[in-house]
């Protein structure tokens, strides 16, 4: 196995290439970060949430994310309806479970999608993947709590993968990519990341974005390097955290928010050998 | 009565400290600014709209923020329900009736929302909180006219304070805080506070996590300090407002924007001692 | 015919002067945006999409924006009263039919509303235009496709005027503003604006705005200067892109948005005499 660093720059360019369209169906609060975020690195966002609309948006999509951060009755009909039309059209599907163990309504949600869609990548913290895992799990709002924290998320990040067939990324202090066989962890990031909104779910979108060129890259699906393309995605956002503080940090977090989408839009596959931290392991 | 600054200063820490749980059911204009200045502050924002999923939402929460500037029947209605639960869970909920008195619609929300739900504390404009104490206004959108701004803004705090029972933060050139027996004015702010949407949705999200870390260090609510609590979170906007324009007020509203979250960021509690301006008057 | 750059100049300042309240049905995406960009050229925004709601606020609007980026059912419906009632109380509306050709939904949308509602000036891509003149088109999610922008723009604009009875302001390398009699080509802008999401949303609420004011400025509708409108909204965008881009564009695609709205907050009349790059021709 090529070590990840070298699979993630020689996938890296191929976004910026490619420029691949994510249909997002995400919440209202991050959206806007979202959109900014995948122009940033070179993708093309288009977001779109009644049913009947994203029927036709869904296929024009190379990638579709989906993302219950502000969920209602209408959206998740949506998204369920989209990720079954991706599946059938072999575009891969992204979920971020934003608050799974939070709401009945959430974990309902997310048990329903993960029934009918098969998915990509799975991306979330430790809280929400431990309720997918079907742990017991304490939610404190949207963020891991310190509990979570300490579990043993290379574990919870293998159960997930190996109990729905996916690739999870969970991210948190240390980051863990695993497909149940292979399994990443990226030592990138910084703590301020935690104070602006939304980094979560950009990350999720990057992921699509990513996905969607490893996945063009290959004939058939199950040959795409998802490993690659989520490590990639989670680490982007890594180093361009790392970057943003060292930019500005120090200023407050509105600064550090700005720095962070310049240092998406400025990132290149030389900063992955530079300033990626992986650490690998085959099960 | 102890000086307000002091109270203010003595609470300012435990926001950070304790990092409250804002459930925010609010516009999608300036969502995104809502969450960004909770997280600023130390706060932690959860939004959740859909009535199925406030239910639960509401009850993990430390405050409740119900802001109508982008209502529709669906919302209202998650509204009312959240701020019942609420109630019944002694959560604090604060109203923010963005536009109140400019349609029917908004008229009929917040006088629903008025009758169902004691508010801790209603942060508005003097046009709102004039269709509030049920006088005649003209309103020119959801910013407050300069009619309005020429009325005796205290009395009309203080009508709204007595006729809810709540705190009331009237917010514009010189704020008024008052719960109807004490009354805070605040002379802290910026005119260009008004060249960003949003200002006032923060304002009152951010009065949701004082007010929270104000119930939580009483065993009851009434000995809750309300005042303390609204007219920290509004010098605090006010205060933080000063600053930005110091660092970038010349280079525009965007930069002007960034640096207000900035501000948020980096306020300590020796700024309300030191820039705080606060006259305080009894009944 | 005097020379647009003096027309667009002597109408800038009315925007400030009369402060324009513009409503907006739009996306949440570019929302926050779209208010923030009305604000730093000093109109003031009012979102509302409640059918209930918009019927009270269309009546209190100077200009109404109608934008189908992130449609649904409840939205469109309401899109279709806000239009009618600003029709019947003689209030400018704006169209920006954002990915119309691009889903069945999006352009039964469009074409509902184009039959029901007489627009004052409709904004747009060279794809959306395309659909709207009735060609085939072929669009990749919301942005303009290669093909559609190397085709006759000059045409395709001229179609939509005259089919529509009405001002089309096409966007793209080169903007295109035409009533079907006299076109002005607008050569401003940067490329960079297509890193950031909503400058379009944004350019056709500004758009809504200098109508408003120019609308008011004559007795009878027919007789309002709509081409130095569209031209000086559109114009305005070019010329802040410019600004931000020498400004900021090094630094990444955050920085170039923050700067964008401080260019948008900062310029001058004298800036469309000096920046302005108009062709001008008569039919």
């Amino acid at each position: 196995m090529e070590e990840i660093a070298k699979r993630i720059a020689q996938l890296a360019p191929a976004v910026r290439e490619q420029s691949p369209l994510v249909h997002c169906i995400t919440n209202y609060v991050t959206v806007n970060d979202v959109a900014n975020g995948l122009l940033a690195i070179g993708a093309s966002p288009i977001m779109s949430d009644d049913l009947d609309d994203v029927d036709d948006i869904a296929r024009l999509a190379s990638a579709v994310d989906l993302n219950i951060g502000t969920l209602n009755h209408r959206t998740v009909t949506s998204m369920r309806h989209a990720g079954k039309v991706a599946n059938a059209e072999d575009i891969p599907v992204i979920l971020d479970p934003v608050g799974a163990g939070a709401s009945r309504m959430r974990n309902e949600a997310v048990s329903r999608l993960l029934e009918e869609v098969q998915f990509a990548v799975i991306r979330g913290n430790a809280s929400e993947l431990g309720f997918i895992a079907g742990l017991e799990v304490s939610t404190k709002g949207v963020d891991a709590s310190e509990e979570d924290i300490s579990r043993d998320v290379v574990s919870l990040a293998r159960d997930v993968a190996w109990k729905y067939n996916t690739t999870v990324a969970l991210t948190g202090p240390v980051d863990v990519i695993t497909n149940g066989t292979e399994t990443v962890r990226i030592m990138n990031g910084h703590p301020m990341l935690k104070s602006v909104t939304g980094t979560g779910c950009v990350t999720t979108a990057l992921v699509g974005a990513w996905v969607a060129v490893a996945r063009s890259s290959v004939l058939r699906a199950e040959e795409a390097d998802l490993m690659a393309a989520a490590a990639g995605a989670v680490s982007m956002m890594g180093i361009a955290g790392e970057k943003a503080f060292a930019e500005a940090g120090e200023k407050g977090t509105g600064s550090f928010h700005m720095a962070l989408i310049d240092a998406l839009s400025t990132i290149t596959a030389d900063d992955f050998m530079q300033m990626g931290r992986y650490g690998q392991e085959q099960l």
